[in-house]
């Protein structure tokens, strides 16, 4: 992407935890789901890994299938090792193929495993007994496991908002202003509601691509209670440092406005936070968003409209600083 | 409700969440229960529902039935496969009529999903091994399901506090002030319990209806505990949105003022914060509390009398400043 | 207790939570164990208790009671449904007296519950079926919530801190001091350790017993970590409302000094608070705390001797401001 | 260790927990994994521990040997129970020798525990029906607790960072600097992290070893999103206690910084905090470390080396302030 435009003289933020100065990180800095883009190496797989932080943040359909590997593949294990010491240990079972001899085995791993425990097939040796000892102990500390993941996934705090999918710039007051929005889309309620901006600008200096961040002043940073949608609001004004850019200026330079929201979620009792950001290309010069929430029919209820979130119109921006006070 | 009256010209708040200018709301901001009085629409069904904020906010008898009713279906669907497979798969049914073999299969289900396994009937057959080993391990992960929802909801922080149902106006220092109050009812206990008001008015203004919100001043906004009542006193003085208000334009006004609570809850160590508001007809003129607490018999101990916590007396209010210095 | 004193005019806080002015409390405001001193009446005893609040506050071998004792109940009422039911429902019982056969589905009721289910007894008709279809369905709900609760005892952020039994007053710096101290016992770590000292005073004002409170200012009112014991300091200077208190004012006012401590627990990652109290026969006059930790022989570790928390010297005070500049 | 240096008048900080003044304590004051250099005495074995904090802290191998003994341990008890009651109690028994015996009521005893039981062996007298009864709850009360423990320990916030084994002193602007840095290697991600500095120093005064804590200043205490490695700076300038130290002052000294970090794990929306220190020999004189993160060859990522962590250059300190101005 070509870079156009510096913003004026103010001073940087070197706080962002992004390094700034001389480019040495490489797209975006956040992805739109909220994750920082970047990749650890030099560490071992065995340590890469938070375990319990990966099987939280997993598909459900994903964790659930994951779960029914595991269990058929401890069942073929067990199935394994009762097979190897032989049937004979095992009461009740009916022989017959090899192969359907293992399935019995299996069954009875599962059913051992499980604690179920029919009974039909039960064992009689010392080896078989102290395997199936040992595995009705495992499974029930894998079932101790499951239940703790479970709790962890559900209970896990999350914001349950939706962004806007573009951020607008529109006349505002004297000037224009930067805008998005969002709105929570589940019966959860938030309060205390905080926003914070930080503009991600690449541009040239001294002959080298440098990272620059600036916080964005916003004209309300916190809202009580977030029971509507919320505009988000930042002023390009003399202290903006988009002052003075236009709608090309905009679209060529390597932009990233980095949105960072925290919550405080009054179901769980928890702070709840979540992050996104819009990059240039996401950036609508021109647009106004349209009203999402409205008086019920019989004006006892205030209906949000969700589905509204990303609806805007077209708008003229007459007047411009074009100055750069510089 | 008729629109009689404008607070002067204070600085109204644009940060409660509830959507300042231009009414495009309907009804009350806050219900008595402290939800937000908003209907979400736009979202398919699928995703308008937190399931576990909705499993955690549901009537305990509620809940249990749910819980009951699903155990109850599982088991319907499962006897229903291994009545397909055919009871002769399972060894030890005392087959019947049609109707007494489909019980004897539910009641299998149900050993099996609940891993008792009597074993007087048990699978032999591939088949219904095979879904007896699945319905084993569905029945361990539903009741992990189980164990992580009832610790959800009964480690869920909750403020546990009574509001008096009026809000009341009564002569304060050389003025008036508005006062509600509040008590703990059960054996939790509250620290660092913060209050903050907000006045919701709409009025007319250009021809057309507009909401504003105004902080409203404590005298005490925070305690250190909360171990009796708490009256919460806002001093109608020149800095109040309210100054100037007879009794008629308080009745006749469009007002809603929205209360919230938070503390720390020193059992949970978790913060704890609920909701509530008063609309002009829950707000009497003219009436002071009685007294809720005095010391035991044998003055030992504080006696806080909970029933009595919504007992006012009325009051004159001689004196009331009419002058508007607007 | 006699009133001879009250402090000078200091600016008396209001925001305690324990109700100023005319006295319509009884006995201390905080016991030692940090509760606050009430009782709640008119409340319905359902509603009075949080039950779960209550099952984490229990003594663990009374809640252990407790869960052993619901477990034999459960299955008495399920025994003696079996028995009306009757036992020629239940296969392989071992029929005798009607003292043998309540055992036996007593202990029958036991293995259902609690999902064993050897299946040496074993439901046959329906109605013994449904029963026990339903009875392990209870059984893994009761051990759903034994297991939750058992969580939330174990995982209940405590403080964990011992409190010397006497606070001091030992001359300090040009004047003298309010001490007590407190040390960590256990194995876990807190940090960023905060102290909030309050003066109750209850003395008589125009012929009323009245209840006033004060803060007392701390030298160090917040420590980083709290690795050794620490030594609480108010000095008793100018701006203390103890100003001017002797030996005897001391131990003849209605003194209470009101401690809360707060801290950050490294393991829990979580608050975890704390209270106590200190009343006149509590506080000691012309004393100071004995040193409790010193360097371990080979001087590589620290060793903090808790055992020492208590133990004092005497020592005089020669000088002491008597003069009130009222 | 010898002690050359003392800084210069600087206010020393008394808040640290660690007990200033005339040293009485040893060595380190925290050991390089963040745990107080302390151990505590004068307290019953039975209140010494926090076995939950304890299990908590267990590494994974250890706990779950631990449980397996426990387990072990519990069967082996019951075992000798039920050998004593007599194996004519339990119906199904293969008897034999006297071992054979044991091990057959051991392998009940366990089947009985984990409630599996699959009734091949079942007691039927009453005192092996009771002890069963009573075993059966003890066993699901005993996963109960082990459910918590797991949940416990893998929902235990933890920050997941490794820091530079060395701090480094580098130039810096026109003086010098003292620097770490720190590095995530998990999945998981922190925002809001901050960092505090304390030096302690033990320097002779009026003939008496003394301890002296003095907080140092940071370029940027605070970053807003931990999502690549964090270089923590502290200038030694004129501010600063380590102004005018000398390589050999600074190599003889008794020096320890003592690090303290605190964050918000954004899956857990929890606060987690770690801490570390470096004492003289782990501080390099004359040092920078080398860049760890670079775009990844498509330019749309950034790759964090991580373990390049503790790679540095040697750089020259041409300049460095050595008047002492007190």
């Amino acid at each position: 992407m070509a870079i156009l435009k510096r913003p004026r003289n103010l001073k940087a933020e070197d706080n962002t935890g992004f390094g700034s100065g001389a480019t040495s990180t490489g797209g975006r800095f956040v992805n739109r789901d909220g994750g920082a883009n970047v990749i650890k190496k030099g560490v071992s797989i065995l340590y890469r890994y938070s375990w319990y932080h990966t099987m939280l943040g997993m598909k459900r359909s994903k964790f659930l299938l994951l779960l029914f590997l595991i269990y058929i593949g401890i069942n073929l294990v067990f199935a394994g090792i009762y097979y190897l010491i032989g049937i004979n240990h095992l009461a009740g079972v009916k022989a017959g193929s090899p192969l359907k001899n293992f399935t019995e085995v299996f069954f009875f791993s599962a059913q051992t495993f499980t604690t179920v425990g029919y009974g039909r097939i039960s064992p009689v040796g010392f080896a078989a007994s102290a395997v199936s000892t040992f595995e009705a102990f495992l499974g029930l500390l894998s079932f101790a496991i499951a239940t703790g993941l479970f709790y962890g996934r559900f209970s896990r705090p999350r914001a349950f908002l939706k962004f806007s999918d573009n951020a607008l710039i529109a006349p505002y007051k004297e000037a224009t202003a930067l805008m998005f929005r969002l709105a929570p889309y589940k019966n959860n309620s938030l309060s205390e509601v905080e926003v914070k901006l930080t503009l991600g600008i690449t541009s040239e200096e001294n002959g080298k691509l440098t990272d620059k961040f600036y916080d964005l002043e916003l004209e309300y940073p916190k809202i009580n209670a977030l029971a509507l949608s919320w505009t988000i609001v930042h002023p390009i004004n003399e202290k903006s440092p988009l002052y003075g850019f236009s709608k090309e200026d905009i679209a060529n330079t390597d932009i990233e406005i980095l949105v960072f929201v925290k919550g405080f979620d009054e179901v769980f009792s928890n702070s709840v936070m979540t992050r996104t950001s819009y990059i240039s290309p996401e950036i609508v010069w021109g647009a106004k968003f349209k009203m999402m929430y409205h008086p019920s029919d019989d004006k006892n209820k205030t209906i949000l409209e969700v589905d509204k979130l990303n609806e805007f119109n077209r708008v003229d921006i007459p007047f411009f600083v074009k100055t750069e006070p510089e």
